[in-house]
């Protein structure tokens, strides 16, 4: 079996680990992100970190809202102009802790005073040791070079902290919510449906869109990102906005297009551009709907891998996961070091 | 002669009557956008303008300091939660002013009391009425679907705000850099050089990728975009960082890259993945450098064309406007109506 195949299926044991290691946590890190001041939050990240990081924008906004940014490392490394963070906690996601772009911000911001959270596989790497606190993701080693436990410990770490970020602190609902993610993710890992057909239209072709939106714009960034880096063919994300202004007019027969579509608020205006794709003659496939307009083609989950709405992205990236290691093996790549890449990307 | 073509050619006269006519109002939205205890800025935007958008997040920061946002409209428009934009002001950055998400934004913003300024090509559209101010960008009519004169002038008007936003207030020198963008932009223009060996290179591709970082990522995804949208090729624009982080595995003889690597801060580190881009046997397309690496196919703008760094994404799209109708005239496309698509796009 795949280091790959090993480390998808460890996604709910992984999720439970963390769930039980942070939940005791919960009101000392929301004093965190509160303190000294604390009005917003900017998030720094990397790869399918930064999808995770995706998720925490639309998320603690929605639920706590609160101001979430998305940093832009550059000003730091390239410009040399920090932006001014008097009354922001930076949140650094990173599975490796070693990128030295996203290092520098959090370095620059615990210089500045700020409080500072390292969100990391590692908690002995340069990353936990510049921020005041870390969330160790206690994935265990990741050695394929697609993350995947990787990224839904991410995930969930975002939502653990998002309960610790609610108004008026955690509330009972939303907690009990998070205790469902684990035998959700089991059920996505072992009963995905749909998936045979799919990669047999994938497989036939070198390009693709990925879309999604809201919460679920995470999902399709990171779904795009699988199946680019695993399979080789090219997968560019959009939201169905960005999407339909421009890019649409490159989408026909020959460019599938991948929904994601599960069951929450944003994915009826997903919906609303398939009679639009379906026009232009592009294979559609749909990601976890609920129900399938004609002329689409639907990877599911099963009833048991139903979660809350705000919790979808756990579950609904695991088909893609799937999908594209599908694909891969369909082309012969070698899915623990696909397309010549190595895991740790040093950029600055 | 398309429309097409007469709106690029149309963009050194629209840039100087801009300058114009904005100039003598930098004090008064320099005030604004200060007004009623403003430390930030959220910006809103789609499509082309979204990515002139990417431009002022990276300036205004990096010139002002101000913390710059880039806005997540479903949170208002799905999530019914906008964010609390307590110490914000808003700038809406759209063509038509006709995106519904773009004026719930500003609706909502300007409900809260703060400030709203509106950056469009229609001061009589409903953006215009729903922001408190409005930045007329007095391109004329564009009629070509393919956004061009428009997203100069809006990066026009994003780079005359950045010296409204000064602190200390406008310096002499920033505010005299300006006057050279209408003529860099007629040189550009009439003299961008390399465009038809590498429309004929990417002519046999329908699938590749646009790098660029810091100022010019707002380059990199606006000639993705012009390729995308015009040509039918499906072009993904990436930061190095983002490619390196696992896309570029997908990246070999068959995926042309698109590098936008002016003079300016940011192109070292662009730069430096071309080694990697060769090795995988992928050819590279250098737009605007000034020293082209052996093995790179260069696209080139004239010396007379020359603007200080901050300014060089106004030039340096030019070449990839033209680039991208080049390749739609060989491949028989009608270049003001590509795609089927229609020139307004109501996203909700």
């Amino acid at each position: 079996m795949s280091r790959l195949s090993e480390e998808t299926q460890e996604q709910p044991e992984v999720a439970a680990r963390l769930l039980e290691q942070v939940r005791p946590r919960l009101g000392d890190l929301g004093a965190l992100l509160r303190s000294r001041g604390t009005r917003q939050v900017l998030l720094v990240a990397r790869g399918s970190s930064d999808n995770a990081a995706r998720y925490a924008q639309y998320l603690w906004q929605a639920v706590a809202g609160v101001p979430v940014a998305l940093a832009t490392p550059s000003l730091t490394t390239v410009y040399g102009r920090a932006p001014d963070l008097a009354d922001h906690a930076v949140v650094a996601i990173s599975q490796s802790g070693r990128s030295p772009d996203v290092v520098a911000v959090v370095e620059e911001a615990r210089a500045a005073g700020r409080p500072t959270l390292a969100v990391t596989n590692d908690p002995g790497s340069p990353l936990a040791r510049a921020a005041e606190q870390v969330l160790d993701l206690d994935a265990g080693p990741e050695r394929s070079v697609a993350a995947t436990k990787t990224y839904t410990a991410s995930l969930l770490a975002v939502a653990l902290l998002s309960v610790a970020l609610e108004e008026g602190g955690p509330s009972g609902r939303r907690a009990r919510d998070l205790d469902r993610v684990p035998d959700a993710l089991r059920a996505a890992v072992a009963g995905s449906t749909g998936l045979e057909e799919a990669a047999a239209l994938l497989v036939g072709h070198d390009r693709g869109v990925c879309v999604g939106r809201g919460l679920h714009l995470s999902t399709a960034h990171e779904t795009a990102l699988k199946l680019t880096e695993l399979t080789g063919s090219l997968v560019a994300p959009y939201s169905p906005a960005d999407l339909m202004h421009g890019p649409v007019g490159a989408v026909g027969p020959g460019v599938p297009t991948v929904l994601v579509a599960p069951p929450e608020q944003a994915t009826a205006s997903v919906l609303e551009i398939v009679p639009d794709l379906l026009r232009r003659g592009a294979p559609v496939v749909l990601v976890g709907a609920d129900e399938v307009p004609a002329g689409c083609l639907p990877v599911g989950l099963p009833p048991e891998a139903a979660l809350p709405g705000w919790l979808t992205p756990l579950t609904a990236v695991v088909p893609g996961q799937l999908l594209a290691r599908r694909v891969a093996e369909l082309r012969g790549v070698d899915v623990d070091r696909p397309g010549d890449l190595s895991k740790v990307t040093l950029t600055r």
